[in-house]
């Protein structure tokens, strides 16, 4: 029998449905990969094995029928749990025990699932490392900030994590560690009890090994009736592919696997073009800065005036004086460049099905002091569109290169099925 | 020597730099103002007195030279609150103790203000209303869900107060109860650890008594220098009046009085037309009601899987079990709609500085199961633009009536000093 800690979340909820395993079961084998995983991992902030095994029991005990029952989940630790300590990733906030679940947790439970514990996160889901190790080599970074969700789920420690992305806090955790990263569209999943980072642009995801959980965990996170993958062919669909005014920034593998993804989709008869952004683009990344510094430094107001000294310079000297600096006008221009840029990005989106693009640079970098760049996520996300990180690539230091690809604003449910449809193409 | 209460944030934070009082004078007049007229007018859910003094013997002592030095703020209770109770109006989050301030709490407090006390709020600022009186007649309804913080405001129990708005939460109180309430462009005042009630629309905002207190407290909930109002002449103003579809239904005092107020702009000097809003209004309306259903259900999500009899029937009958039941694309399509017709809003108001229409659709009304009709403001929120009441009119039963001002979306500091100039012209 497989081990159980290396099943998906749909396939663990359908063994439990049919009695083939239990909660219990399933809570221990990820525990038991977890303890042997760990200690070179740390993807987790918060984890009470005991606590977790009598939650375990209660679902076996007390529940039936639900999208994720007995499935474990983990949950990004600036994401409020009534239950466990919600750190941000920061010491200022060690003690910090919300009174109630954020809705993405509450959902989870009112279908079964099981929080498993708190993954680890870049402070306040900015720039500054947490503990975490890339699971295929802890010299290498495990990208961030949605950094211990991309390690947990990659390395088989739990099925499904919650994760968030300001600029490539999903994707490019995935694409490091090896894993599926979803960005929905923006205020698709509700990030209330959600730190903010720049809420203009933040949006709430997930982290999975199948895109058929993604669907299940849509379903669960939107509180929506569950709407599995529709199988689409690639034949069907019309493909762009975008470089991005970054391109010289990918290195040698990632350009080759992308440009050789978009030849292998075309030759399975998409329709593959090549695709430009609108533009602008400079200006349209100087307005992201902008925008993202003006609301970030009030994000974190509390902080600022009250434990200055527990925040990393590179947040205080980098982020945060930047954005007390900026004037309202500098802000608002900011937030009408990206608006003018997202309709004329959507403009020129018309009669494409998706973009296929870096998902980063390159490999995970061999330094554990920075969750790499955003470059080729910042865009995408600015755009409000969904985005997917697909583990289909390893490059020349033998770890995983990413597939991103890029849907239409409010069209998740056709993106996930093509999505689908390029992974099953290319995988 | 004025009583104390009476004073605006400015004038206190002007009498206090210039050591003709200090905090806790101040804060002892409020807390006198309060302890007369508390037991009427119900504004406060969470206020404790000797903790406040304490707090502005702190501020005289240790603090100076701040924005707002010394000056007595109210906090809307679903705003959170380090060393105050959040209690959303629901018994469920009687003892919820957050872990720390909202950012707009914590700018306050930066800048030298003292958190009073909490005011009372709709539950969840939904339509169930709390305890609060209208201040000129306590069998009328002080509107909501910002109920507290505009009774207060306009009863003299503190100079300025926060409120939040999905329909017409600041606006409607702020004329309902006869003081001056301002809502911000969307997304201005940043709104983290504020609970939401539709994301896509909530915005936070300031009820005071002066239109300089606005001035002044926008400079502190945005973290940015102090711009006072700068004067300009009404006569430099083209204005648009907007009766909106709605108009039959506001009663003949208010469409009297603003069509009145359109005249005496006009004779003044401003540039008055009518003002026609963009084809689709039925349509908007729909959406927004699809869109706040389907977001508040989201955002309740803990509430409802684990505390629905601890919901008002009005809360779980009429906005939620309507947000579950809706589904993604017409949800989609219902931001599609608003998104659409915000942008032919934004070209139809090219060329005019402020539309004038009613606040509400007349009194207060006698009746305290209400907290009044949105019909008047839910298209300025979901047009995202600033909007301001001016307690300019009083109607039949002698209770206040208001101006509603509409400005540009991100022009909200051209805005204020057009508000000032009408309030001044009309006032």
């Amino acid at each position: 029998m497989t081990e159980l800690w290396k099943l998906s979340a749909t396939e663990i909820a359908r063994m439990i449905e049919t009695c083939d395993t239990t909660c219990e079961k399933v809570t221990a084998a990820c525990l038991e990969r977890i303890e042997a995983r760990e200690a070179e991992v740390d993807a987790w902030m918060y984890l009470d094995p005991e606590t977790a095994l009598a939650d375990a029991r209660a679902i076996d005990a007390h529940t039936s029928g639900r999208l994720v029952r007995g499935v474990p989940i983990g949950v990004k630790d600036i994401i409020d749990t009534k239950d466990m300590p919600t750190g941000h990733g920061s010491p200022i906030h060690t003690a910090n025990r919300p009174d109630y679940d954020a809705p993405c947790v509450a959902m989870c439970r009112a279908e079964g699932g099981l929080i498993l514990g708190k993954t680890v996160t870049s402070e306040f889901a900015h720039m500054t490392p947490g503990k975490t190790k890339n699971p295929h080599n802890p010299a290498h970074s495990p990208a961030g900030s949605s950094s211990g969700s991309g390690a947990a789920v990659a390395d088989f420690m739990v099925p499904v994590a919650y994760g968030t992305q300001t600029g490539g806090s999903i994707v490019r955790p995935a694409a490091f560690n090896g894993c599926i990263g979803y960005k929905p569209s923006y205020g698709d999943y509700n990030p209330l009890g959600v730190h903010d980072n720049t809420r203009s642009v933040d949006t709430l995801g997930m982290l999975s090994r199948t895109m058929e959980d993604q669907a299940l965990m849509r379903a669960v996170t939107m509180g929506l009736p569950y709407r599995p993958i529709v199988p689409v062919s690639v034949f069907d669909l019309k493909i762009g592919l975008c470089r991005t005014p970054h391109w010289a920034e990918a290195d040698e593998a990632t350009q080759s696997n992308v440009e050789g993804a978009a030849s292998r989709l075309s030759e399975a008869g998409a329709n593959v073009t090549d695709f430009e952004l609108p533009q602008g683009f400079d200006d349209l990344e100087e307005a992201f800065d902008v925008v993202s510094a003006f609301e970030f430094a009030r994000a974190l107001a509390y902080e600022w005036h009250n434990h200055r000294d527990l925040l990393s310079q590179r947040v205080k000297d980098g982020r945060l004086e930047l954005g007390w600096r900026l004037s309202y006008d500098t802000y608002r221009r900011g937030l009408a460049t990206i608006k003018d840029y997202r309709d004329r990005f959507f403009e020129s989106l018309d009669g494409i099905d998706l973009l296929i693009t870096p998902s980063a640079n390159g490999e995970a970098p061999e330094d554990l002091t920075t969750i790499g760049q955003a470059h080729f996520n910042r865009v995408w996300t600015a755009m409000h569109v969904p985005g997917i990180s697909l583990p289909l690539f390893t490059g020349s230091a033998g770890l995983p290169i990413g597939l991103q690809l890029i849907g239409h604003l409010g069209g998740d449910e056709p993106f996930l099925d093509a999505a689908d449809a390029v992974f099953r193409a290319l995988g």
